[in-house]
């Protein structure tokens, strides 16, 4: 394989093995899997989806949601706190389109709906303990005033209880995120409870990878929304969240130059391909692992060469003198991302499925 | 100002006066002011430098050399080190574009220039210090026999030595950047003298905003390469490269929410917006400065507010109570980017020149 510049490559194989795996995590249960569609932002990958009979999604931005309208997505959650200023753009999103809104304060939820003349749902944001955003689930006189405004507004219908527990991609092995989960679900469902007046049909919606990946009884919940599955990548693995087989991304990079008496290779991969995305690896901070390119696609090899360093187009491996002087200038390597959503954000226009 | 998504914000003056304090600099001493496009990527900024008289430009890789080709320039520098994949699309570059490469190694030049047809002019990259790629300047042997092969290529004719002293970004003041600059500059003379007889135009090239900005005096030099000065950013003002008035580029984020109770605001700016580069600011790590935003576009506040935190769409601000207590769902904070080359490569389609 000889390329003039980096290029995505994305295992479709792998990917419709990942769908069909969360996929029936969910149906067994009678759970809504909602996948994040921030990870790949790809027509094709949706498609996949929807091949899989899977039509309720999720998104990080109007302009996302907008996206996935276009190509004819008709479910769509705005997984980001809403924007009192989205109320005209939202106005004008089509009447067949299901749009359901995220909100953490009465303030937001108040300005916003001020001109709004679409019907929307809404979530409340809960903080489960990730400390980004959301209502503290013990502050439900806050939740209470928000759910009866929610209750005289016109166009605004509450859905439920959202929580993205991004807490677990801290956690340092697969029984905390069991643990975070555990103490998560009990918080949401004490609130299910408590607020059950307000809604007939009131959704607990639950987020993050390595938790939907890990825990197999969501028994509970009613929807997930785990979007990194689909390729998974470094940051998972090390997690737990996945095997090597399970990673469905890679960026295969041209080689410059080799440098051996420094144990150094340079790259054509920076920052503006892979995002500076970090990782802990044996106390060194690395931004990918490097793997050999085949015909298949790439595999993983007996060799601990990491992405040490990146600048906006370079990138410098730390590798073996051995493996270093196996290689050409012009050859190209492979890199699994330390994060692959953000990997694939910046290769949105050159990705190969393979 | 009320905005549905972040924009980057670029005041057209402040780059007006970066370019002509730059431009001014390499003027009365007769050197080529070549700056970095991979900072901008804009076609836009590209016509400011045209209109003043700055028509040699550099770029990162051949993607956007083909981008300012096509925008009409006709003299640009590659300064990433030659991929031999790359003949194929050389040979199609137009006749009257002049398409200057860079190499570090016998190896690579051989392999691309084998069925090499378009005339090009290569510089060789010495390593002054930095080790991101390069040849040793004591490595004169290799030097030697890379310019004889030069010297016997059909289309290939050496330029001179390029060089990038990256280390300056990690200086700790002013004289440090002077005194690496002195020394590179001083390897860079010996070569120079060294392999004269290889070239009878032999240019010194030279990049890095850190010494373009703080150096005046570039004597001995040929050539300058520098490309954040356009924009500049608060890895530049730290560096002391810059003052807080030169920085061109602010990103303008809509407020989601407020979280006093601990010290902190949801913004609408991530990783896809602002790139995960980070600086470390009082001993902590930081992703972005917090400004105003104003009819003007910005401006600096006597507030110690950061962007402490960054997933994909979410940037989580630290700042005081008082600050917060000020500001509503739907306002606009702006964020003077830590590192605005990778900021404005992701906002390239979302930039308003004011």
């Amino acid at each position: 394989m000889k390329i003039v510049a980096p290029v995505l490559l994305v295992k479709k194989q792998v990917c419709l093995q990942n769908i069909r795996r969360m996929h029936a995590k969910t149906i067994q249960r009678n759970i809504i899997l909602r996948p994040h569609f921030k990870t790949h932002q790809s027509e094709e990958v949706g498609r996949w989806f929807m091949d899989h009979n899977i039509h309720k999604i999720t998104v990080s931005s109007l302009e996302m949601a907008w996206f996935f309208i276009k190509k004819g997505w008709k479910d769509i959650t705005i997984a980001l706190p809403l924007n009192p200023n989205w109320t005209n753009e939202i106005n004008s999103i089509p009447e067949d389109v299901t749009i359901n809104l995220l909100a953490e304060s009465l303030e937001s939820i108040r300005s916003f709906s001020g001109h709004l003349k679409k019907d929307c749902t809404l979530f409340l944001k809960i903080d489960v303990g990730y400390h980004r955003c959301g209502i503290h689930p013990e502050n439900t006189r806050e939740i209470e005033k928000i759910l009866e405004f929610i209750g005289q507004s016109k166009h605004l219908t509450f859905k439920g209880f959202l929580s993205h527990a991004g807490q677990s991609y801290h956690a340092q092995n697969k029984d905390e995120i069991k643990r975070i989960y555990k103490s998560s679900l009990e918080k949401l469902l004490h609130l299910k409870n408590h607020f059950s007046r307000f809604s007939d049909d009131l959704i607990l919606s639950y987020g993050d990878t390595p938790t939907c990946s890990i825990v197999d009884n969501f028994s509970g919940l009613n929807e997930i929304r785990a979007g990194n599955f689909i390729y998974y990548d470094l940051m998972q693995l090390k997690l737990g969240s996945c095997s090597r087989e399970n990673i469905a991304v890679c960026l295969a990079a041209p080689v410059l130059s080799l440098h051996p008496e420094r144990n150094e290779i340079l790259l054509h991969a920076g920052a503006v391909h892979l995002s500076k995305e970090q990782l802990k690896i044996n106390g060194k901070s690395i931004f990918g692992l490097i793997v050999k390119c085949n015909e298949h696609g790439w595999q993983f090899i007996d060799e601990n060469a990491y992405l040490v360093s990146l600048s906006q187009e370079h990138g410098i491996v730390h590798a073996s003198n051995e493996f270093i002087r196996s290689l050409s200038p012009g050859d190209t390597l492979g890199i699994i991302p330390v994060h692959s959503c953000l990997t694939a954000n910046l290769m949105k226009d050159k990705t190969l499925y393979i």
